[in-house]
């Protein structure tokens, strides 16, 4: 893997992993048999400008392990950006958090209608499961996939994390529900985007493990960095509604635990995040950088 | 598989492979390790009084071509049951056919909330998708039950009949209409459980071509008779809320060809599945007498 260099490299590097995912996500919808109201759903939801940040995690843990990209992990990447999405759009639903705005464009259900919303969503979540069986060469790497995407995207994890978050809304967290809540709503998909590139790159077990407690730490250290812009940044700045937390009360970290303890937290994350990538040396520079740049992110 | 004689001993036989399907269901949601409010409402959902037609009808497909029912047909069955089942809790949505009642009890979002049942549905579908990939035993035909299950699940098949049902409310509908719904939102489903169960049994393509036929006949012919009992069956009967169909002006068979040409329909689709079945000789009996039961079934 280069070595991007200067913050700038990286930032571009990371722009064109990302476009070359959304790309990729475009030309799978397109080429695939499906009912055309659904496609014109999915097209839109999947379509918006997104960071891609799980894609691009997978690639490049792929990466790091065999030394380069290959077509199982740019199908795993996609799988994960459509599970990615499909929770956005179920989140968004009015039952849900409620929200009109997603990557800067009208939520699914304002665009459309919420049936098209629940069945875009529902179509989604089922089309990763169908591209990680059909497209995937090895039937043993594609289970290991498969079971990695719905363990850590299920109910004993990311939709648990979502239930407890519904449910301790206007309650008064404690730091533990609010772990509980962090780690299976977000860290586990981070965790699970590492866990498929290291998959598709044929890691060893002990390259495996660190690439899992990477991924987890980062994906909480993200979390936490998105609930404090959430306080902090403008609507305009995130694409989507800014202070939502705050005024549905939300178990947050800034809420939970203050601003303050909550970049304590978050910079410990990252520092567990680049003790699990010493043993890979210079070359996971990038996936050092990616840390970095998620820390330190305003949008 | 053992000709199961009259008409009242199938009954026995039905009911009894049925229950057997709610028992492993209810056994497997207890193991299975996941957040505790999500558990309460999977096992409620699930746990309610269904007749488990696509379940039995895998398991026999399977007992057909193998002689017995193995293991790998009991999960598939269970992932069918899932499947069926999560689309069910988001069909009776408020923003979709916004059911109260379902199998004599109130729907999931009634007996728990709108979230809540969005999430159980999401959950029961990954739920699906990971026992295939955890608990069958070859890789190669886990990803082909998977593959089965997404694309007949997906946008194009259930889903995309869902979509064109929604779509075709309060429009006149044609026969084509009519028929791209109910091969996609029903019959596509029994022909994926007909499959799986080949599948799972080690089906010939020659076997697995005529179960397919089979199942998606059968399939068809079980939602016109789902239409022709909704207009004239009671609430009770059902279990569900009856004239609902017509009420939202629903594009089904008695509204768009009257209920003595659906019911010729109906004749025509069940001879085209008894002339699938006939290859296998009187080994088939069981699944001639599902045909012949589905059709007759008064709820």
């Amino acid at each position: 893997m280069a070595n991007p260099g200067s913050a700038a490299d990286f930032n571009t590097l990371l722009r064109r992993q990302s476009r070359s995912v959304s790309n990729a996500l475009e030309r799978l919808l397109t080429d695939q048999q499906m009912n055309r109201d659904l496609k014109a759903a999915l097209k839109y939801t999947v379509g918006a400008p997104g960071k891609r940040v799980r894609s691009v995690l997978a690639l490049w843990c792929c990466e790091l392990v065999a030394g380069r990209i290959n077509r199982d992990a740019e199908i795993a990447s996609m799988a994960i950006e459509m599970v990615h999405t499909y929770s956005l759009i179920h989140d968004d639903l009015p039952a849900m958090d409620d929200d009109d705005m997603r990557r800067g464009r009208p939520t699914c259900h304002k665009a459309f209608d919420e049936a098209t919303a629940i069945l875009a969503g529902d179509a989604l979540l089922t089309l990763a499961f169908e591209i990680l069986a059909a497209k995937i060469e090895k039937p043993d790497i594609s289970v290991r996939l498969i079971r990695q995407l719905a363990q850590d995207a299920g109910a004993d994890g990311m939709i648990a994390g979502q239930v407890a978050d519904l449910k301790a809304e206007k309650t008064a967290g404690t730091e533990e529900i609010l772990e509980y809540i962090h780690v299976n709503k977000t860290a586990k998909m981070f965790r699970c985007a590492a866990a498929m590139g290291a998959i598709c790159g044929r890691a060893s077990q002990k390259q495996f493990d660190n690439l899992c407690k990477y991924g987890l730490n980062i994906g909480l250290a993200f979390q936490i960095a998105d609930d404090i812009l959430d306080e902090t940044a403008s609507s305009e700045q995130l694409g989507k509604t800014a202070g939502k937390d705050l005024k549905a009360a939300k178990c947050t970290y800034p809420a939970v635990v203050g601003i303050d303890k909550a970049q304590n937290i978050q910079r410990r994350l990252t520092s567990a995040a680049a003790a699990a990538l010493e043993p890979f040396g210079p070359k996971a520079d990038c996936l050092r950088q990616l840390a970095t740049a998620l820390l330190q992110r305003t949008k």
